[in-house]
C-alpha cells in the first residue's frame, strides 16, 4: 500500500464508528438503582473515608494503580515536530490503545497547552493524585530532561519519558545481543552516534550505564561530530562532547563497532558502512525511513548487523517493546521510580528473551516456520506473547532489589 | 439494609474484579500489524496533520467531542467535606460511571491537588486541550465561584460546577411545577433558602432567573438570616441579604411559599412547616438525611410539597436527571459554554416531561401502576429513557438559539 492510501485510510479509521480510538467504561455494574447506590452515593463514602484514612488504599478502591497517563505538550510528535497539544491528540490516544493491548494498563492522554517546562511540571504535579504512573511523550529536547528530572524528583510515582528511554532500552537490548554475536565487549566498543535529540541522549546516556566509557562514543548533531571544540553546545550535548579529531559523521565512522542513527533518512551510504569495524551493528532509527535501508546495508557489507524501525524488515526497535511491560512491571509492585536498574533489566531481560529458543507454533504465528536467534533476530519481535512474563517481571523485581518498590508481591 | 452493611457492601464493590470502577478501552480494531499502522505510527500521522491545519478536526478524529472531564480538588466531598483529591477519586469515577450510564458520554476524573484557585485554574487550563467539555465537582464555597466564573470566561469549552447548577437546575424544575401545581407564581413567591454554600447560592441566583425578585429570598447560614445588618459576610453571601426583620430561620418561614435546605439534616420541624403559607414546597435536599423526613412533613400538614435528595420517596433531587443531558445538549452542537439560556432549558424541560402523560409501560418499569403529575411525582424519576431525548436537545437548541454553537446539526 503506497503512502497516500495508507494515510486516507488511517483518516477513516480515525473518523468511522465514531471519532477517536479509546473510550471509558464501567467495569462494575450499573444497571440498578442499588447497583448506583454502591458506586455513587451514599455508597461511595467507604471508599474514600477508607482512602482519606490510608492514601494506599487508592490502589484498592480506585483505578489508580492501573492507570497510567500519557502526558505530551505536541513539541515533538513523531517526525512532524511542534504541531502543538491539540494535533498530538491522535498519536496519545494510539499510545493508550498500545498500552491497554500490550498489558492490560488503563493508559489516558492529556494534551498540555504550554511550551514552558515550569508551567507544564507544575500542571502534571497538580493532577498526578490520579494517576499511578507518567508516561511523558513527545516533548521536545532539550526542555524534556529538565521536565522529566523535575517529576521523577518530585512525585513519588514512576514517570518516564518515553522518547528517551523506551528506545535507550531497546537498543540497549539489540547492542548486548549485537556484542554477543560478534564476540566484542561493550566497554572496547567504538560507538557513533547520529543525533542529539532526546532519544539519542538517553541511548548513549544507557550505552554507558551497560559499561561503555564517555570516550568510546562520539555523537554528531547536524552540524557534525560534537567535540570539546564547539562553542555552540546545550550542557546535554557537552556531556557527550569528544576531543577525537574528527568533524564529520563519515569521518567519525571509520572503524567503528556500532553506529546508532536518531536522526534523519539516508544519511548513511554504503561506503560509510564499509568502513566501519568487522561485524558492524548499524541501528538506523530515523521513521519511517531509516538512516540507511536494510538492503543497502546488506549490500553494502555482508557481515553487518542491522536494525531499523520498520516493520517490513528484521529487527524492528520500537518502543513498544518496552513501555508497556516497564509501567507494568513497576506499577505491580506500586514502584516510586523506574530507575536505572529497572530499565538495565528491561534490556537484559529483552536480550535474554532473544536469545531462547522460539517453539515452533509461536514461530508459526510470527509467519516464518523457524527463528533462531542470530543478525536477522537480535531482539523479540513485536508480537511475542511472552514479552509480558518475561520483562514486566523483570522490571518489578529490579523495582524490589533497588528499594523503590512499595509492595512485595510474589513475583517469583 | 442498614448503613453499615451498605457501607461493606460498596468496599467490597470498589476491589471485587480489580479496583475501581472504570477502564480505557480501545474502541478500534487494534488485533494486527496493520491495525496498529493505522492507530500509531505512520497512519496517525494524517489525523495529526489535519488536526494542525484544522484545529475542529480534533472532533472528526479523536474522542475530544465525547469527552468529559470531571474535576475536582476534594476540598468539599458529599457529606464528608475537606478529604483531598485523592480521597475524592472515588466519587469521581462514579460521575464518570453516570455519565456514560446516562447519555454516553466518556467521562474522566481528574483530582487536582491544590486548594489555591489560581493553582487550579492554572492546571485545569493547561490540561483543558484534551477535553470536550469540563464538569467542576465537590469544590468548596466560595473558592469554587471564582474558579468556575474564570474557566468559563477563559476557556471556549462548556465548564460546569455541577454542585451549583446541576442542583440549582433539578430544584428549578420542581419549583416550575410546585408554582404550577399550586397556582402560584414565582415573582410572588416568598422563598427561604437554608445553607449558603454553591449549590444554595446557584439554586437563589436560578430561581431569580426565573423571575423571583432579590427581596422574594430569604437566606440562611449557620448563623441564622443572611441580613444586610451583619458584617461578617463573604460578597457572595451578601449578594442575597435581606432587610427583614429576622433572624432565625423560624421566623424566616412564617408565611413562607418555598423552604430550600441545602444544609443538615433535621433543621426543619413540624411547627416551621406548619407556619408556613397554603400549598408549601418544601425541598429538603440534605444528604443522606434531609432536614425533614418526607412523612414528618406530611405528617406536619397534608396540603405541603416535598422533594428530597432520597431514592425511597418521591420527587428525588438528583443531579443525575441533569448533568448528562447538559453536558450531552452542550457537546452536541459543540457549544462554547453552559449559559443561563442553556440551564434555564434543562429546567423547563424537565419540568414539562413531568407534566407528561406516563406511559402504562414506563410506569410499570418504575413498579407503579400508574404515574401522574401531581404532588408526588413533581419531576421525573432518575430512570426515565425519554430523558435523553428531552433534555438534550433542549439544552442544543438553546444554545444555538443563545449563539453559543460552534455547529448546528439536525436538531428538530
Amino acid at each position: 500500500m503506497d503512502t497516500n492510501e495508507l494515510m486516507k485510510e488511517a483518516l477513516a479509521y480515525h473518523a468511522e464508528g465514531g471519532p477517536g480510538k479509546i473510550e471509558i467504561r464501567p467495569t462494575k455494574p450499573d444497571a440498578t438503582q442499588y447497583d448506583l447506590s454502591l458506586a455513587y452515593s451514599p455508597g461511595v463514602a467507604a471508599p474514600c473515608l477508607a482512602i482519606a484514612d490510608d492514601p494506599a488504599k487508592a490502589y484498592d478502591y480506585t483505578i489508580k494503580g492501573n492507570l497510567v497517563a500519557v502526558i505530551t505538550n505536541g513539541t515533538a510528535v513523531l517526525g512532524l515536530g511542534d504541531i502543538g497539544p491539540l494535533a498530538a491528540k491522535p498519536v496519545m490516544e494510539g499510545k493508550c490503545m498500545l498500552f491497554k493491548h500490550f498489558s492490560g494498563i488503563n493508559a489516558f492522554d492529556i494534551e498540555i497547552d504550554t511550551t514552558d517546562p515550569e508551567e507544564f511540571i507544575a500542571a502534571v504535579k497538580r493532577i498526578a493524585p490520579t494517576f499511578g504512573g507518567i508516561n511523558l511523550e513527545d516533548i521536545k529536547a532539550p526542555e524534556c530532561f529538565e521536565i522529566e528530572r523535575r517529576l521523577v524528583e518530585e512525585l513519588d510515582i514512576p514517570v518516564m519519558h518515553d522518547d528517551q528511554h523506551g528506545t535507550a532500552i531497546i537498543a540497549s537490548a539489540a547492542l548486548i545481543n549485537a556484542m554477543y554475536l560478534s564476540g566484542k565487549r561493550i566497554d572496547e566498543a567504538q560507538i557513533v552516534v547520529n543525533g542529539a535529540g532526546a532519544a539519542a541522549i538517553a541511548c548513549a546516556r544507557m550505552f554507558l550505564a551497560l559499561g561503555a566509557r564517555r570516550d568510546q562514543i562520539t555523537m554528531c548533531d547536524s552540524r557534525g561530530v560534537v567535540t570539546t571544540r564547539r562553542t555552540d553546545l546545550n550542557p546535554v550535548k557537552r556531556e557527550f562532547a569528544t576531543s577525537r579529531p574528527v568533524t564529520t559523521l563519515r569521518e567519525a565512522l571509520v572503524g567503528a563497532d556500532v553506529f546508532l542513527g536518531v536522526s534523519t533518512a539516508g544519511v548513511l551510504d554504503a561506503d560509510m558502512v564499509r568502513s566501519m569495524a568487522g561485524n558492524p551493528l548499524v541501528m538506523a532509527l530515523a521513521n519511517p525511513d531509516p538512516e540507511i535501508s536494510y538492503d543497502e546495508a546488506k549490500a553494502a557489507r555482508p557481515d553487518v548487523i542491522v536494525a531499523t524501525g520498520r516493520t517490513d524488515y528484521p529487527n524492528q526497535v520500537n518502543n513498544v517493546l518496552g513501555f508497556p511491560y516497564i509501567f507494568r512491571g513497576a506499577l505491580d509492585v506500586r514502584a516510586r521510580k523506574i530507575n536505572e536498574t529497572m530499565k538495565l533489566a528491561a534490556a537484559h531481560a529483552l536480550a535474554e528473551l532473544a536469545r531462547e529458543e522460539v517453539p515452533a507454533e509461536l514461530a508459526a504465528a510470527f509467519g516464518v516456520d523457524r527463528l533462531e536467534f542470530g543478525p536477522d533476530y537480535l531482539i523479540p519481535k513485536l508480537t511475542d506473547p511472552r514479552l509480558l512474563g518475561r520483562v514486566a517481571p523483570a522490571v518489578a523485581r529490579a523495582a524490589v532489589e533497588s528499594g523503590v518498590a512499595q509492595r512485595r508481591p510474589d513475583i517469583e
